[in-house]
Formats: C-alpha cells, sequence, structure tokens
C-alpha cells in the first residue's frame, strides 16, 4: 500500500536508498523448483551498472547481489527469495549541499512536503539506484519467463532527436553499444550528440523499446487489470519516464480505423494478425502477436548549468549541481525497462491459470 | 485480483456486460459523511451517453443510476455503495452475427483465447458501455475531492488532424460542443472531419486531455504506486487508450536538461514552479502544480468498410460490421478519463493522510 | 481496504443493509464455464432464511437472488458476477426507537463512534443481514469445490448446554431439524432450551462445527496466509463469532505432544494420517486428512429483558429492545460458516496453482 | 499472494529460513518521524531468544538485528524499513536425517506436496525462527502504537493443566519468570510440570493471553476485515497456534444473552462499558474497552519418544526426533502473540484515519 511493492501473485518488495548501507528486493510468490544462483541475476544488474561508458558518470558501483533466502540446493523453495545488494562506494560528503535546496527536476520538493523531511544523500529512496531491486527481481521473472517459451528484449529507441533504423537492427549491439541502441550507425551519432550535450553542460531524453515474443494469446484481464495497464504502470512507476505507449502507441491519435485496425487470418492453421498495431494487446488481453511498447524518459534532470531554485529558509537561490551524473538516463535504464516488462508479465501468466473451469478440474483431477 | 476492482482505500469494483440486465459498481471506503443523491452521478452518466449528436450512434440508453445501499438520510454512511444502472435498450438480434467471427481491433477473439468463450452480444463485459460504473463512481470521487478544493476537468484535445487551440480555451464548450472540445472553431473541424470519415465508413482517433487543479504538493508514493504510475494505468484501463502522457509527455525524450527542469520560485511566500514541463508530478509524488495527462485514444475498430478476418471454424473471410457505432471514441470517453483521474487522486489523498507520525498523532491525539 | 471483500483469486464484495433496497454481492474472478443458475444459490440462501421453524423469528424474508451479469447461456464467463438480493419485507418503523440509544451487545455505539452516525433501520450494516450476501457467494464457490472433488459440510455441534452424540450422527438432519443438528435427540432437547430461553426473555449461544472432506494436501500457504489462518479470519468476520478452534482446537493447550501429533502411515500407496487431532492442516498447509473448525457463537444479543444502556444524548437509561427475534443465531449462521469456508478453502487451491514451476511449464507447454 | 505479508497500511513481508544466511522483514508504509535505533528492536527479539532458562532449548542464537534502510539521522524516513537478522549458529549437520522422513505434527509432509521439495534444515520456512522479522516489525508498530497512547501487553495464561491467578497478577513478572507468566507460583508450578514433560520424553500445550489498553473506540471495519477477524487471522498465522477467543471466547456458546451482554454506562461524561464480555470489539469494531485475546498453542511436536511416521520411499518407519526443543512453545511466543497484536491494531488505527468526511476535510483544509 505504501508502494514499495509489485505484482499479485510474483510480488515483489524493494527496499533501499542511495546512500543507507544496502538495497535489495524480496520475491515472494516465485514458484518452487527454478533452478537459481547469484550469477542469475548478477548479469542483469551488471547492465545497469555505471560507470562502463564514455558518456556515463564514472562512478563505480560495484552492486554484487546476495541470495539470502528462498533457494536452496540450487533451486527455488516457492518460500520468499530475499535479495541484498550492499551499497560500497557511496561518499555522503558528496552530497552534503544539497540538503540545503530542491534540485529542480528532482524530488527533493517533494519529498519533504510528504514525508516532512528527507535522507538527501544521493536522493535517497528517490535515487535511480532504487531500480537495482527491480532488475535483481526482474532477472528472476526473465528465467521464469524463458522457461514458458516467453523472451523480453529492451532496447534504445532514440537519443535526444537520434532514432535507430529498424533496417540496421542488430540484437547483439544492444549490450555492446554505449548506448545500448542495436544499431552501430544511431550509437555513434547519439554518442556524439551525449558528448555535445555533455560539452553544453546539458543532457538529453530518450526513448526505450521493448518487445515481447513468445507470447500467448489469452493474457491479462478485461477491465482494470488489463495486461497494457498494469504494464503502463510498470513503466511509468520507472523514475523519469513520462509518456508510455502500446503498439502504434500516440500515432493512433491521428490514424483512421482502416489503418489502424488487424485483420486477422489463418496461418499454420493458427489465428494470427497480418499486422500488429495493437502491439499484442486487445482489450487488454494478449493476442498472440508480439507485445511492444515504449518508454518516454526525460533528460537526467542533474545538469551542471547554473539553476534557479529555492532553498531550505525559503529564498530564491541559484545553484549549479556537481557530481557525477548521465547525461542521459536511457541506456542504463535499457534493462529495468525490460525487467519491469517480465515482471509484469509473468504476473499476467501465472493469474491465467486459474481463468477456466477445465483448467481447475484438469488440475485438481488430472485423471478425468 | 482478477482486475474489476480499482484502488485501495476507495475502492471500486464494476461489474456488468452491455446486453446483461444491468450494470453497476460497488464503492467501498467512501468516507460517511458526503451528502449524495443519485442526481449527483446521473449528470456525470449523462456526458457518456451516446446519442446526442450529428457525430455519435443514434442508439438511445437510458442510463438512469439508482443507488442500493450505502446512503442514509443523504448521506453516505460510510458503508459499500451500491449503483445500478439497467440495461433498457440493448437488442441482442443486431448482434447474433458477430458471434461467429473475430472482429478487427476488437477483444473478441482475446475474450475465447482467455475464456474459452464469450457474451458477444455487444461486446459483453469489454463493451464501452463497462466503463459506466467508472463514471458512477469517479461522480462520487470527484463531488469528494470538491470538499478538498481539488478539481479535475477532461477535454478534447483533438480528434484526427484538428487540435484546439489553447488560446480560444472556453471551458463551458466542452459540455456543449458535439466533441467536447473547449474551442468551438476546433470542434466545427472535427464535426466536419468525423462526417468524412462516416461518409467513407471510417472512423478516427484523438486525444482527451485532463487537468487536476488545486492538487496539494506531497501525494502520491515514491517507487512502483507513484501518484503517474497510477493514474497511467488508470487511463490505459480505458478501452481503446494506446498512449499516456504525463505532463510534457513524449516531448521530452527530445527535450535537453535545460529546457526541461522547471525551476522553483518563491511566491506569496510558497514555493511553486515557474513552468510546468513535469505536469504536477515529481519523483512519483505531486508538486502543487496542476497535474496534467493525455490519453490517445485508437480509432473506433467497429467500421462499415469489408474487412478481412476469421471464423470460429478456422476460415478466412470477408466481414462488414453492422450497428450502431461512434465514428470516434473520444467525446464519451471525456468524462471516463475524468472520472478515471479523480478516483486514483482521491485515493492517494486518504493514503496521505498516514504518512507522518505526526499526521497519527494528531489524529489520535488532538489535544496535544 | 474498508472491509467489504475477501479472498485474492477469487474475490468477493458485499453490500447492503437491512432495510435498504437491496443486498448484494460481485463475485470476480470465477473461473469460466461453471454451469449457473439461480436455483443453485437460491437452495443456500433459503438455508439461512428466517421464520421456518417456532425457534426462529417469524419475520419473512424472501430472500429471492437475481444474477444481473456473468452468465451467459448458463454458464459463468470469467467475468464479474453480481448477484442481487431485495429487501422485501423491512418495515424501518419497528427500528425507530432503537435509534435514539445503544442497545448492549449490538454495534450501534461502534458504528458512532467510526462514521459518526449510522443507519439505525434493523442494524444496517451491521445486521445478520448482511451474510446473505457471503451465502450467495458461498453457493458458487460450493459448487466450483464440488467439480474439484471437495465438499463442504457444516451443522449444529450445540446449543446451549446441548451437544451433539457423534454416534448419532445423520447427515440428513443438518437440513431437516430446526436447530440444523444432525441429531435428532440432542435437537429436540436443544429446542426445548431454546423455548425455556425465549420464555425467559432470553437467548442461548452455541457452536457450529464445519467438515472439508476431498482436500486435496498442499493447499494453503506457510507464513500470514496459513489456511487454518484464513479460515479463521473468515469465520471470526461472522457476527456474534467470538472464538474459532481448527482440529482439537482449545484442547491443544492442555495436551501432551505425544497425544497430540498425528502419526503418519502409509494406505493404499498413500500417506495418511493415523489420526486428525490437527484437524487438516500442518504449517498452515493442507495434509490430505478432512479439515475440522468450529465457531463458537455468542448468545442473540437482542433480548427481551430490561437492559441499562446509554442514550444519543448521553444519559442512563433502560431499555426493553421489541421486535423479531432468533433466540440463537447457530442454525441460521450453519450455512455461513460452510460458505466462508468454502470461500477459503476454494481461493487456496486456485492460488496453489502456480505453486511450482512445473506446474507452469505444464500449462504453458503442454506438449512438453 | 504468497503469503508472506501482513498488514495494508502498514504492510509486512518477512523473508528467511531456519539455516540460511539470515531472516529479515520489510515494512512498508511506516510513518516518517518516529525516532528509532536498532536497540529499540532488539528488546523484543530478546525476549524470543532461546537457551535463556532450564526449561528452553540451549540453543544459542544472537538474533542481532541490523537496519538497513529507511532510517535517517535516527528518525523513519517513511520508505520502507528493512531488517536484517544474521543466522549464527545453525548446525545443519544436526538436521541431516530428518531429510528422509516426515516429523509427525511439523510440516515437512505438507511442504513437499506444496512445493514438491523442501528445505528440511531446522524445518526452513516453517521453523519458529521465522517469527523473527514478525517481533523485528511488531517491536516498531508497538513503539508507534505507544505514542497513540496503546499498549499492547501479552503474557502466558497457562501452560499444561497449570494457569495463572489472576489476582496474584504481576506485570514485572511476565519478563523475569522462565515461563512468562505474570503470577510467580503458577511459573514455579508450570515449570515443575513441564521438567516432568521433558523426564518423559514429552511436551506440553498451554495458552496465552493478550490485552490492548488505551485503544479508542471506532477502530476496525464492519464485515471482513473485523478487528475480531484481523486478529485472529493474524494468531492464528503464528505456527502451533490451533484455537483463538477474543473475549470471553469459547464461554460465550454456553452463556446467556442476559449474560453475555455488556451494558453501556455513563463515566466522566463517557460512554463506557460495565463489563467486558465482548473483549472491546463489537460489531467489528473496538469500542473503547481493553481488547482481549487468547491464543491456544499446541504441544511442541518434537518430543524424543518413538514416533510412526513414513519415509520419503514410502515406507512405514520408527523415528526418535534429536536436537534441541523447547518443551513448550508459549513462553517464546509470548512477544510473539504480543506483535502479531500490534501490528494489526495499528494497521486498523491508520486505516481509519480517513473513515469519515469530516476527517479529509480537516486534514486537507486545516483552516477551515
Amino acid at each position: 500500500m505504501a508502494g514499495s511493492s509489485f505484482g499479485n501473485l510474483f510480488r515483489i518488495t524493494t527496499w533501499g536508498e542511495s546512500h543507507g548501507k544496502a538495497l535489495g528486493v524480496v520475491i515472494d510468490g516465485c514458484p518452487a523448483g527454478l533452478p537459481l544462483e547469484a550469477q542469475d541475476i548478477q548479469i542483469f544488474l551488471d547492465r545497469r551498472k555505471p560507470g562502463k561508458t564514455a558518456i556515463s558518470t564514472p562512478r563505480k558501483e560495484a552492486d554484487e547481489v546476495e541470495i539470502l533466502s528462498g533457494v536452496f540446493e540450487g533451486k527455488t523453495t516457492g518460500t520468499p527469495i530475499s535479495l541484498l545488494i550492499p551499497n560500497t562506494s557511496q561518499k555522503s560528503s558528496d552530497y552534503s549541499e544539497i540538503a540545503s535546496y530542491y534540485r529542480p527536476g528532482h524530488a527533493d520538493y517533494t519529498f519533504d512536503k510528504k514525508f516532512g523531511f528527507r535522507d538527501y544523500r544521493g536522493g535517497g529512496r528517490s535515487s535511480a539506484r532504487e531500480t537495482a531491486g527491480r532488475v535483481a527481481a526482474g532477472a528472476i521473472a526473465s528465467k521464469l519467463l524463458k522457461e514458458l517459451g516467453i523472451t523480453v528484449m529492451a532496447y534504445t529507441k532514440s537519443i535526444g532527436p537520434v532514432h535507430i533504423d529498424m533496417s540496421h537492427f542488430e540484437k547483439d549491439a544492444i549490450l555492446s553499444t554505449a548506448t545500448c541502441m542495436p544499431d552501430k550507425t544511431a550509437d555513434e551519432k547519439a554518442s556524439a550528440y551525449l558528448k555535445e550535450c555533455m560539452m553544453n553542460k546539458d543532457s538529453s531524453g530518450g526513448v526505450v523499446e521493448c518487445v515481447v515474443t513468445g507470447m500467448p494469446a489469452g493474457i491479462g484481464d478485461p477491465v482494470f487489470d488489463k495486461l497494457d495497464a498494469n504494464l503502463s504502470k510498470a513503466i511509468m512507476s520507472i523514475g523519469a519516464v513520462k509518456a508510455v505507449e502500446i503498439g502504434d502507441g500516440f500515432a493512433v491519435s491521428t490514424a483512421k480505423g482502416s489503418e489502424n485496425n488487424d485483420a486477422f487470418t489463418m496461418h499454420d492453421q493458427k489465428v494470427i494478425k497480418k499486422t500488429n498495431h495493437a502491439g499484442g494487446v486487445l482489450g487488454g488481453i494478449s493476442d498472440g502477436a508480439d507485445i511492444i511498447l515504449r518508454a518516454h524518459f526525460k533528460p537526467t534532470p542533474s545538469i551542471f548549468q547554473k539553476q534557479e531554485t529555492v532553498n531550505k529558509s525559503g529564498e530564491n537561490v541559484e545553484v549549479e549541481i556537481k557530481g557525477r551524473h548521465d547525461p542521459v538516463v536511457v541506456p542504463r535504464a535499457v534493462v529495468v525497462v525490460e525487467c519491469m516488462t517480465a515482471l509484469t508479465v509473468l504476473d499476467a501468466c501465472m493469474a491465467n491459470m486459474s481463468a477456466r473451469l477445465e483448467y481447475l478440474t484438469d488440475f485438481y483431477h488430472p485423471s478425468n
């Protein structure tokens, strides 16, 4: 209820501040029997680590995950999995100044209004470090989905004015480029653009796209818990996201029905759609086509230009933010989008298992 | 869990199909003591009624709400409020044909995949009539918010290529124009565009914008239950919405930090923001500025052109949908967006009341 | 959250006051495909009707249920089932006096303290009529459980000092005796005892026992959502219940481990227990034996003797309650206990379907 | 949903197995501003430590709690509080034998049926060590309640046949006696009884009573989330509890209405009750009197006598359990009952803050 939990049947609860002792997540409802070791999670966490490239902050965060419970002899036991990521490199001294004023574009002011005060070290709970817990849990969700034949893949779609060209799509480039773009040419252009931003003490927004393949039809619920509604919440809950699209997304508002409708057709004795404007969801329920969504991220609010703001004494002041900040949040957010999508889809797959009486009778009376 | 409930403290559960006996909603957690009569709800329901204008279906739906519980001597009692809206004008014969095939852009196929069969009369539970329950509950949420000094107002922002001009904004026009546009010139152009769509047996998408004024700072939670995340789910759960924006929305992905950050400043001894690119939410918590969001609706999928699809026997077929269908869903969806926003904001306001120890001690020890 | 909903996957929301227009329940999450007609529900509702015997109030309540949604062509569709029971026989004039004071043993005072005022007609929401919604929903849960081979049966175990003799157990007597005792001799004694209570303007407490047969092992969760914990909440949420026992119940506190432990043994190549002191639950999870629970009901608080209390002006007063009141709540509560048990067990059975990875892979990849 | 979370507004999630690396709890929704340090929690954890007396197991568990998040400069921040208790003294070798068979009275068999296998070391998640997380969270709830003037106190009421004499009640004895009885004479008798049990390789059940003082009237909800229903779940979710009573509890089933009703009367211009048979709850809502409940614990199932059971190969076997086991669970469970009660009451107090419109308008418009 206080908002640090997500999901119903596969339910995660994250905790931790940027400069506390550690961050972590508890996963309740993970099915028993999944082979799991720390390395399965670590490879996901490594994708959101800072300090890897010229366009990211030189901060070092070890982000090494430890499994504290819920796994026995290499397999999940069905009981809560507690994951812990110690905070190792934080120096609170870096942040002492920002205790006294409200950084534009950050949650400093709103946290004070909500809670009366705030842990100002590195943004506290509002730091992007909070997503480490999401990614750790999402790694497990992704591994489970893979067992069901479902794959989730996110990548950078655009940074500022630079868009990828889908005809150049190289999957491997997602992990190898500094921008997480699956198009090396676009990656170069975007990197150049970001360097220019950095020179100008400025930052850039961008777009992450995510595709779910192997999705069975029939997943999701008709009204408030539509699959796309839950995905929308999942994605919008990532700090810095200001818009979410499913399928054709905002283009639908200028489209006509004759363009937007996806025709059904038979293929290999299966019902498929000839196009996928809907992005894999009709009426809140998966239609068997790939699920496609996009998240629009705002530019990093921590810029090094002089900015106007207010201090805690209620005086107008000019400030210059210091420290180590990425000029764009998108590359490190790619894995976060992927993980939030995986968590949402898995939860819906689990909920779907009791949608029909025949599923229950098959389960409890397998011989009938 | 099966997705027909929304909200935590102010929790609604809707039920009903397009052509069943009735639709309705149960509201649990409405504070006691709110003056309430059917007419408070009816004026909201009347805004989503069809058949009022040349650009909407000539169907007649009485949509008269009855309060069955939770109100005593004109005031809410704190116990569940059950609202019932009888279905009066549905003729199931109109829809018998669509039982046999999957309408493109509709949930026919996905319902069959989820549940094994479907109530095909008028789309059953996936019909836009489902939103009647949301609107009835939202009317109560809006009335409560008004008591707190908070107002929610939605209007049509665009239909197809026709956008309103904010400099022509007339609030009264929202209720008086056929398109629910607050700009009479745009309304005329959009109406003409829609008539053209109808002549071409086609339909159009559009955008609804919603503004919350009087919002206190500090409402919402930091992580998964960010105010904008919950709003995003609320809006995306409305059938036909394919994208949601908060504040500058999509535009942030091509913006720079120096453009997107809102400077804080003092005004009348209060902290305000000089601009509102953020749309009233920072870090998931309201910042005291107006909350601004936009919903992108796809074109009505029921068009009268010949379309390709598949029938229940697994054969490719060509179909022509008949019946009475609006060429655009946006005007009738305006009040739905407004109501889903009100429900979300009210729930967050109620949750916020226990955010600080001092709130609890003030409440339980008023004399201290 | 405001407490009118119960269950997670099979979730019910009840509404309605004793003297409002109607009572009802919405069931969300009922699996699709269950044959269902009003009569399936009516037979359960008829079991809690008053006015059938000499030891119950002569009030007449028609309690005829109407299915408003969620059923199509005789089967549940997987969408919410809305059930409505009109209030037909209530005369508010009967109750006008009790508006002015707080009846001992009733919720008049506590409702006023919580909500600031109350619907005083017949107890409003705190009336036992509130259980009609539970029973209507429980009838559906029971029908579903029967499809899974699980049967729930409740009966009166004792009334005042009169206990049934289990060696006289006749199942049919549950429905045919006035007390719902499965022992006709005990029924006669209990009836005589109740008549004496009535003559003395007094009332009696009693015990309902409930047995679940056909229960698979492995249902329930280990920590807070133990099957017996959820059953305990379910039963204690019935008005007038003041104690709940599972298996040997209270007796365990004076027992020794050597007496209380149930030995496991092989039977027909299956693991069974030689005894069932545990009442079918070990560590919160069903063990395959019958689930056995007991609910202790307090005496009807509405007695016709002179009682001391306080009126709304804060004066000590003596009152004599009038009206039509059963001398014991137990016989009509039997079906309520049965229904709350069925709802709890079914919800746990549905949740269990995703407890293991192999269940998910079997479900989503049936060919593997 | 998988059952390791409890509460709505003050929500806890526990994790950890008996012999894993650590146990812990995440508390989400703790109001900001509460002074909190590890010692506040440690004093509660020390009350459930084993090895303190002659009647408890000589195992040593350090159970030192560490606060990992949610506290800044000595105060809670409103964000999740993560508490960690390392497991230091567990030797898995002690338990290797029990991997092969199902201990009577334990959850070995049911865990295998639910999850397909189990962490058999010390009972894994079904160990009483699981309650450490509950107690750590309950310590915080208790501290918050104290700020509201509400105190929760539990003590041992009986062990086997030995009951305390309420006329000998000494509060200090709860913490000083080996049995946690507030009556030193009874403590001596109970200790003698337990030593006899130990000599006979047997164990004993017992009863814990809990009293909540300072409770405001009006807390709790009318239907499923009755305060006593939620308390009942809270208590029954503690391993080894088989029965729960509120107020007069099971005695009500043989009582008459004239005995059981509590008369209201005026006292110091306040409404009070002359008696408290109801145990402080009427219609699910607190009535201002002390809340009184009792939990009946079964005898420790680990006894050293020869017992019959079944091994994993499906053979009947005789076993003798070894290791270190308390002859009664009650003394160490006293603080668990106290903590589960505190968690439940606090959550209800927080939920109550939005029960009336006037509460909302007072909160959001303090000037009116």
